[in-house]
């Protein structure tokens, strides 16, 4: 069994956003020279995620907005989380929704997606430098 | 290290279902003739889920409802991806708090389920045939 | 390639609570000695979660009630599911949000955690003893 992990680092500038991580993730996957197996990939860090859907920048907007539905930024003091001088904890919930990881099959060397499948790293407390782990097992 | 990969097609014929496939990923793992190792079992297709939960058919219903209620059809207008000739932003939605994949352990050769675990696939934007991929490493 | 299964017991007195289960499942994976590898932790059960996130009380407060007002518990006789004799049906939706289970890498014998990653399982109908599976294989 093979094993291959790294680092990718993102740094937001604003609060939130959605980056299209696939290519990175593919440079990973080539140069772990794994062809059958499995993929983790996930957010090291509990304010943003990993998830697939689709890089249609309508459907990232819509996302924020429901996301800021469900859990709103404000007010920031309503969350308890927030009196340790935090003002994120509506960030740790949005990634509830999102989830913290993907895993994803390894195929023939390829990554094996369906037909929209791709990638993406969603921030939610941004303004700083922040990982995601890819880890592959195979052979 | 054994691998295995299969396709499984569903053909919904509403718009929303959800279907208890564990029978055919069941089936999967015979197959494979993995005894010990990890199955992904993931849709191929962004606006579809699977998950693991109860195959109980008021739970569905409820389900459904819930879904509705976070993340609504209608009015399709509202959503921005809705602009690009799609009426499909909610499945998109509904399908991140469903979920994209499970990953269940294979222990002596079957599932290492709890006692009430079933699999389903989860469609939220029916109508046409679309893919789960089942992908079992292990010995 | 190794294979580790331990299932792990968990029995809240109340409805609902958070566990940090690290020290357990960290205890687990010493005693499995694979090095490289993914660790699968899922809950066995499907009211219940393991997910990832922060070890701050304030946090899992802010948690609990957001998750109330997603899927209210009460009235109980809204969920059709409940119609089984059940009062559960919202235990089956918190559970979705929060997810049945995370994959964490296995790199040098530890797990490869961010700075604030912690495994949490989630119990959203208690009062009675319930399992959580780790399922570990690499080398």
């Amino acid at each position: 069994m093979k094993s291959y992990r790294k680092e990718l680092w993102y740094n937001v500038p604003g609060r939130r956003a959605f980056v299209n991580i696939t290519p990175q993730v593919e440079a990973c996957l080539r140069e772990s020279d794994i062809r059958e197996g499995l993929a983790l990939v996930n957010a090291m860090h509990i304010t943003s995620s990993v998830f697939i859907n689709d890089d249609e920048d309508g459907l990232h907007h819509d996302y924020d907005e429901w996301l800021e539905g469900l859990a709103p930024h404000e007010p920031v003091g309503k969350y308890r989380h927030n009196r340790t001088g935090e003002d994120n904890a509506d960030a740790h919930m949005k990634r509830q929704v999102m989830g913290r990881e993907v895993v994803v099959a390894v195929s023939g060397g390829r990554f094996d997606f369906g037909p929209w499948e791709q990638i993406f790293y969603g921030e939610f407390d941004g303004g700083r430098a922040k990982r995601v782990l890819v880890k592959i097992i195979g052979e």
